[in-house]
């Protein structure tokens, strides 16, 4: 079938997605919501996650005015497209507003599940219904948004004299340009994540340090002056700052796989037609994603007193039903576009979706209870809170094995199917590349669901805070936790997920530097492209370097492992990854003092203590604003500016190495704070269960287990899912300064 | 002059530095033992430190002896030179007799330390004198060893026929076999380290968490059953171990230069002359700098009643005569030598013992509590244990920049001044890189000296332990207390000096590896070289492989950074350090676990908890051994198996990016670990000085930094450590292997 064609079902599944995140929503906020009191401290949350979201745009606004002008001198000095500013700033906005509505939705929502919750009869499904519908309203946003953004250009692009040439080259100059658009929903989740990250740490290491450890109150007492910012920052922390994070990469793996599906028909002097296919083909499977996404959302339901085991196979039948749907329509999809290999190409999707599911499975032996290494780090519990941390991170730093071996098999096999054959070098490497990126879009299509199970467990989070502090007694409370233990679950699978997600969309970012270098350089036209300044000769007119095959290029700029460009590339980019989380690291650490302090203050007023005069959330709250506000500025200022200046000094070798290193060690490191993390927060939980040999809450044992989940707050959910950001952002960097790089380097 | 003459100086260092070793060694034994008690405990630690070291040279037989006859069948394919199994196994005896000469005097030295402490008018000046002169016998022996092995080799290859060809031809293969010879030290350097490591940290951990933690004893105490086993921790970990790991980046730095001088000269089509001059000068360079060390060591001396400033300077007196000598005579020795770019040459040198002595200044400025980072870690210990790892981890994450920075800038600019212009291509990249090596052994020249006051300091923490459970009295243990505090200062550098100077290595080391490569494929002859088994066509014959400059090869072999195989290589060794990091750390606790147990069953009987039963010493050191020879298995066959099962699968596009990878992600882990170990001990340390506004002893907030030093000490002593051989061995192995990764790769 005709491409041209078979493109409108995108900006038809954006309205589809759209659509019933619209419905869910305004049925939300049909349901009850409870007493005054559970108004009440809803209200609190609410206000206090709007005022956070304020005023993180207001610096994210600096950033993008700053940034658009800087583009714009570029886009003047010919370095750069005249529409990339423009489009920097739609992804921004977008991302943003996905973020924003889904904050939006979780902070209405979280009191109306504790009210669900209420019902005697029917309240767990209820509950979990509305949860899921809630959590899918993010989904489904960010889900819809990309699609309205990558079509919304596409057509722009195509159909208006802003795009010059034809054929397959204008083709590959609109999706080298649209993959810069990226870059504004890139930065917009950096500062989602990094300043959300913050912020929800920085509340709960203060709630926790304080109100638990010191004065052994409960989880959400409203006593605790950090409650109400500790709750709020489950809102920006796991709903914006994810909903961004994911939004990225989901834009990101679309827009790759679709400029390298561009260039590998060039490189191959194919026809336009094969050239549609393949950028058509991304966006439709991205599209035919979302509409089984709804379908599955539908399917999500289950019986009242249902147990753990229950709800979970209930969230799974919805992700399998997507998942095999997906599965089985990319091969249809592939086949009526017409493409040769459409078999192989299918293979790629379908190891993308494997691989996903793989990774959530480890992610979910290293940091459930159900498996050894949680309950080796719970032994570790009984010799005190250094052995704890001591295998902790042992555990962590082994659980980084099995999700690269995964990301490894998985990135190979992807490659062959798409190339088609054993080699990698020449034309193939270009199909081949179209494969991996292309596995990224697989293992994201159904986003819209998955990022529902994800934004599911805050609100969830937040439903029991909402109970707890409106005494709404223990049976409500039994089932919000029930709702909020799978949560965790999800969430541990979630973030294995993000990560290679991730590092897919990455590796996928990376093989389109090299094109948007090659448009690059094809601007300078008749100017010569110099290796570095100080080097005497050209390397050739910028027309030619623009015609140039993928190992010619990488060969004529040097990008060999035996330059020490190239290898100090990678030293710091490895190193980046480890400045960037200790700078998180710091950042929480910094922010939850400020917040015990505060805590301290308060408590120390016996009143406040007694309960019979009310805390000072908002205090608590600007408290986490401000430190997350400060902190994140010099880690973001990092990922920006570390690409432009190795590209500026090191040239085109040295960002390439920079970009090699900064992913695989940023992955590891990632995966290693996460599954750390995660296996810390579980091992406490079993202790908690009171499991043989184990003993329950406040004791010595229990006490060095809170340690190791206090220790594991900022690594799961600060620094470790920063660096997705990191990794992914690096190289978007690199892409919409691409034209530097090529106009100009020192060494 | 002739190289030829020059080259004599060679093994007449060697000589006079094994000569002076002995005279030290004698001159120690003489000195007065001290009381029967004294003679007990010295007894006790020695059994322990020798019964551990058998045990382990029992394990490592094994190894060598399968490794060698793998060596031996490779040879007989004729992918390797028939030299290559028996000098394999001549370094690893070198190296392993160093370390246990270095070991054997170090325990014969502590009670000897403890007794000249005695002398209450010159016990301090007589101390050091005798503490630093036994850890000198190490720095000697190891030196010695190095160039002995190294000259003997290369004479015998010189002289005989066991090496065809003529000229500059004979000069490459030559110094590549030499090269291999490395991989023997790097195999016993990865046992002493790991084993050692996980030794030295089981019996700490597990004499701290019971003994001072649960019953309150003081350091050393004798009733504790775990202090001896403690002690012999310290020799077989900081003495034989350290003693093992810069032996080998010593011997590899100068086989690696020496390598690569001959193959920069092949490459210019240069006279055998001019190859002369390059193979000469780092031989000569270590020879020199050998004798010098021997100088420096007579300079160190110091006044009764020192404080640590005057100690400290006293050792710097030593190193920085030493190090301006070798500084100016290496200048000489070029110009001597005939050498044409001798000043570049001398700037290369010149860098790599400057970026030696800042990455110790930085150690030192992230690991002492005279500055900021340790003050903000002993902060944060007011507010429990879970803050103080967090900002130790922050620190010790960010003290990664300026290591990074400073081996990036120092690399490139050892590489530019060899290099004589500002370029990365063609016929200069060898001389560069050439100049990276000889940086290394600029770097490593006074190892005599610096690793006497490395070895120093655990001799001088022995001869406290000593001290303490003889009842030598107050004043003698402040005495061995101002030592063994020097010592925890110069172990900070000395560790950020290992760091450094392995990172070096490794760089050149991986240079190395083409050169291997060529060799492998000239060997090959008229076969076909293939660059994979699924590829059809050959990309050349063996013969002419064997001549292409490193540009060509690398690109024939596809190592650019856009083949993915490169790229995952890069991913598998970044998640390798990780993946040995966490096994160490887990193998520390599962060691300290048994020994806690073992502790725990002995201090429950109440005689041996009053002391008036002695404590079954010999059952924690039985402890400490078994489980350090059973956990170092795994890791170390990992180290070993990756490399060659890369190659295997991945070719040498993989094993590129694998050493790549596992060089920048090891050597940034490798920092974070020490630092934030180093950290951690003197965030403990500062608390209890009880310096405002903290506390001192036995206080929550002190409690609060013992659990920061505690899980520091994995990974300073054993994680971080093992991490200097992990990205040296690597590259050994991959070195070794080189004629299987030319003959056969699957993908």
């Amino acid at each position: 079938m005709n491409p041209e064609t078979l493109f409108w079902i995108v900006p038809a599944a954006s309205v589809v997605a759209l659509l019933f995140a619209a419905i869910f929503f305004f049925g939300m906020k049909k349901a009850d919501e409870g007493t005054d009191r559970m108004k009440e401290i809803a209200g609190y949350v609410r206000e206090g996650a709007m005022a956070y979201l304020k005023q993180q745009y207001k610096v994210v606004a600096i950033f993008f005015v700053i940034i658009a002008i800087v583009f714009g001198v570029m886009a003047y000095y010919g370095l750069q497209n005249n529409i990339v500013p423009v489009a920097f700033l739609t992804g921004g906005i977008f991302s943003g507003l996905a973020g924003f509505i889904g904050m939006k939705t979780a902070t209405y929502a979280s009191g109306r599940v504790a009210e669900a919750c209420r019902d005697e009869v029917d309240g767990l499904n209820k509950g979990l219904k509305l949860a899921f519908r809630s959590g899918a309203v993010l989904g489904l946003t960010v889900v819809g948004f990309g699609l309205l953004d990558i079509s919304g250009w596409y057509l722009l692009l195509d159909n208006t004299g802003l795009v010059q040439g034809t054929g397959v080259e204008k083709l590959v100059e609109i999706t080298t340009i649209m993959l810069t658009f990226g870059m504004g929903a890139s930065l917009q989740a950096l500062f989602a994540r990094v300043g959300g990250g913050i912020y929800t740490k920085a509340a709960d290491v203060g709630a926790d340090l304080v109100g638990k450890t010191e004065f052994h109150f409960n989880e959400d007492d409203p006593r605790n002056p950090a409650t109400i910012a500790d709750n709020v920052g489950d809102n920006v922390g796991d709903v914006a700052g994810m909903g961004a994070d994911l939004y990225e990469s989901y834009a990101g793996s679309i827009l790759a796989s679709a400029a390298l599906g561009a260039a590998a028909v060039a490189a191959a002097h194919g026809t336009v037609d094969q050239a549609m296919q393949l950028v058509m083909a991304p966006m439709i499977i991205g599209a035919v994603g979302a509409i089984l996404s709804v379908l599955g959302i539908f399917i999500v339901r289950t019986k009242q007193g249902a147990n753990q085991t229950q709800l979970m196979a209930a969230l799974n039948r919805g992700i399998n039903f997507s998942g095999v749907l997906i599965a089985l329509a990319s091969a249809g999809i592939l086949y009526v576009l017409g493409i040769d290999n459409w078999l192989g190409l299918w293979g790629s999707i379908f190891i993308g979706l494997v691989v996903g599911i793989l990774i959530g499975k480890v992610t979910e032996y290293y940091t459930s209870f159900e498996f050894k290494p949680v309950k080796f780090i719970a032994e570790n519990a009984t010799t005190g809170p250094a052995t704890v941390i001591i295998s902790g991170i042992g555990v962590g730093m082994i659980s980084t094995c099995w999700p690269v071996i995964f990301i490894v098999l998985g990135t190979i096999g992807a490659y062959l199917c798409a190339a088609g054959e054993l080699s990698f070098s020449g034309e193939n490497l270009s199909m081949g590349l179209y494969g991996i990126g292309i596995a990224a879009v697989g293992m994201l299509s159904t986003l819209g669901l998955t990022l529902a199970t994800d934004a599911y467990g805050p609100i969830s989070d937040n439903a029991g805070g909402n109970a707890e502090m409106s005494n709404l007694g223990e049976s409500v409370r039994s089932r919000t936790d029930a709702l909020d233990a799978l949560g965790n679950t999800t969430a541990a699978t979630g973030k294995g997920f993000a990560i290679g997600s991730a590092a897919l969309t990455a590796l996928a970012l990376l093989a389109s530097y090299i094109e948007e270098l090659k448009i690059a350089a094809g601007r300078l036209g008749d100017s010569e492209v110099f290796l570095s300044y100080f080097s005497g000769t050209p390397i050739g007119k910028g027309s030619e370097v623009a015609t140039w095959g993928i190992a010619e290029f990488m060969n004529k700029f040097e990008v060999t492992l035996m330059n020490p460009k190239v290898l100090l590339g990678v030293f710091v980019g490895a190193m980046l990854s480890f400045l960037f989380c200790g700078l998180t690291m710091n950042a929480v650490g910094r922010a939850a003092k400020s917040m015990v302090e505060e805590v301290r203050r308060q408590l120390s007023d016996k009143e406040v203590f007694e309960g019979t005069k009310k805390a000072d959330y908002a205090r608590c709250v600007a408290i986490s604003t401000q430190g997350a506000q400060r902190e994140m500025i010099i880690p973001s200022l990092i990922a920006v500016i570390v690409p432009i200046l190795t590209g500026l000094v090191m040239g085109v070798a040295g960002v390439f190495g920079l970009l090699a290193g900064g992913l695989a060690g940023g992955f590891v490191l990632a995966v290693f704070m996460a599954n750390s993390g995660g296996a810390w927060d579980n091992a406490k939980k079993y202790i908690e269960t009171g499991d043989a040999p184990f003993c329950g809450k406040h004791t010595p044992v229990h006490d060095a287990s809170v340690v190791g989940d206090t220790v594991g707050d900022p690594f799961k959910d600060t620094s470790g899912p920063s660096l997705n950001i990191l990794i992914k952002l690096m190289s978007m960097v690199s892409i919409v300064t691409a034209g530097l790089n090529i106009a100009f380097s020192l060494l």
